[in-house]
């Protein structure tokens, strides 16, 4: 029976499983630090790797998830957030050399979205569009049933769509991206900006000797559900660009489902009713919608170790 | 021999053509005028594929190619502008049923898109973005050669995305769509408003009793190649929002070739200095821009056409 094996390469864990191609559970699963600011990583990998090899010894493809950015093409790391050591590394061969076995790498956000194609949320959808909003906005894209992977292997970096060339700054550096508008940091930033202008809110601004310094999107969503105005406001907001942005993307991919993971989308409504009006109100033809599902993801944290799965299995053909 | 027969039904001609599978010249072609707004426009469609019909009798496939919104799925026309007749109407199942002939439709951007990776400027290329830029902007989207279409067959309306949510007004009643900067018609739009504004240009706003009531963006065009400034801004402003535009596109699909044809396209320098200036000032990873071809497109008018062909083929696998 040809195994997979699968690891995602997460900022804090590394989670590697097996899998025997007709079952969801895994035959065998281990987690260990990530520990990705100290040499040795790739020691590690292959370390975990093996704690769940099966019994049997036969194992048909490795599938690995990490952060981005990462060439899915080569298998190569670019410039993971927090490594120095794994800069333009080898990853994915270096696996396959040591095993080998055939080897599939790619990013942390394609493969959820793969994964809720597979396993998840999308099941039995063709044309699929995931979204993470979290610290960040990932995506994931799938056509007629094909991820969505792009000459360089960066496709699908709907996170980074200039939704206002004049908005504000993105964690990536560029001006005006979906992310700086509806990510968690975002919403926090916005808040950051109006307390600034003297906007009075239950929300105060860090204090910088105190307890206050760090406020999140969680924070504000508490305050959001006290019935406070600026961090309702900050929310319908965010709901808002993601709606301006996802009219976009409709236009271009036209898929039947849309499908959003990560921490900020789990406050519901308070995000998703500015969401579903600015929608409706920038789709510029009604068919879009005919049909569409809009919904939330259902693997949580399995979705990156069952998306690297899903991504072997998708390139040996399984 | 299996014969291919290709209609593209334009604004103001139906075009047909018959072709061998290994020639790029047709067999047999036949050009008439479209009359959209007369009854009989499926006569006049049936008619001109009688005329271009081999001597042999056999026809693999025959391909349509028309103006959307249509859905290339059921070969349904939803709404063709200025053709009351032919709203929701069943296109191909009735030259199908004509002919006993498989019959493809899709829109006329979509399909110069396919024709330009299958003959023209991005032969070669697997992931294709193919812009018509004219008095509307139009684009085709090729991913790991097969033809973007979505779920509502929908897909690839890239110049409906939004660029700036308070931007002007675009021809479809939707604000800040790319179209409504870099079009044509936004080019005239940007100069009348800034005429208003009294801006001092070779360029006169309408006399509504003289000959000047239609400025087209070919005058705009004349009047920066005698260095009127307004006239450069203009056309720089259109370059600099294409460039925004593709930029998140590039994000998207991260594509090998980004063709570009229609007329408006046409003046070079005037428009793509600023486009690729903007492009590279908002590309948010270098590697996008690697080995990454920026043409014209080569087919001109018989994108149409050979878009069709290339349609019925890819659907019979030929």
């Amino acid at each position: 029976m040809p195994t997979i094996i699968a690891v995602d390469i997460g900022g804090t864990q590394m989670r590697a499983a097996s899998y025997a191609p007709d079952r969801i559970k895994p035959i065998k699963q281990k987690k260990i630090p990530t520990l990705a600011s100290t040499p040795g990583g790739l020691g590690r990998l292959l370390h975990v790797i093996e704690e769940v090899w099966p019994s049997d010894g036969s194992v048909a493809a490795i599938g690995l998830g990490s952060p981005g950015p990462l060439d899915p093409h080569t298998g190569y790391l670019l410039a993971p957030p927090n490594n120095p050591e794994w800069h333009n590394f080898p990853l994915a061969p270096n696996v396959e050399k040591h095993f080998g076995v055939k080897t599939y790498l790619d990013n942390d956000a394609n493969l959820a979205g793969l994964a809720e194609y597979r396993f998840g949320a999308g099941r039995g959808h063709h044309d699929v569009l995931y979204f993470t909003v979290s610290t960040g906005i990932g995506s994931g894209v799938i056509i007629r049933d094909r991820l969505l992977q792009g000459y360089h292997g960066l496709a699908a970096e709907l996170g980074h769509s200039i939704i206002d060339p004049n908005g504000p700054l993105c964690s990536c550096g560029f001006n005006g991206h979906l992310e700086a508008f509806s990510s968690g940091p975002a919403i926090v930033k916005y808040v950051l900006g109006e307390l600034e202008s003297g906007t009075r809110s239950i929300l105060h601004r860090p204090d910088k000797g105190g307890r206050d310094v760090n406020m999140t999107a969680r924070d504000v969503a508490e305050a959001a559900h006290q019935g406070d105005e600026l961090a309702i406001r900050a929310y319908q907001r965010a709901g808002e660009y993601l709606g301006i942005g996802v009219a976009s993307f409709l236009h271009a991919f036209d898929p039947s489902i849309v499908i959003f993971g990560g921490g900020v989308s789990q406050v519901g409504n308070l995000l998703f009713d500015s969401f579903h009006e600015s929608l409706k109100k920038r789709v510029f033809h009604p068919r879009y919608l005919e049909g569409l599902v809009i919904t939330n993801a259902k693997l949580g944290d399995d979705a990156g170790l069952l998306g690297a799965r899903a991504l072997a299995e998708m390139q040996i053909n399984l």
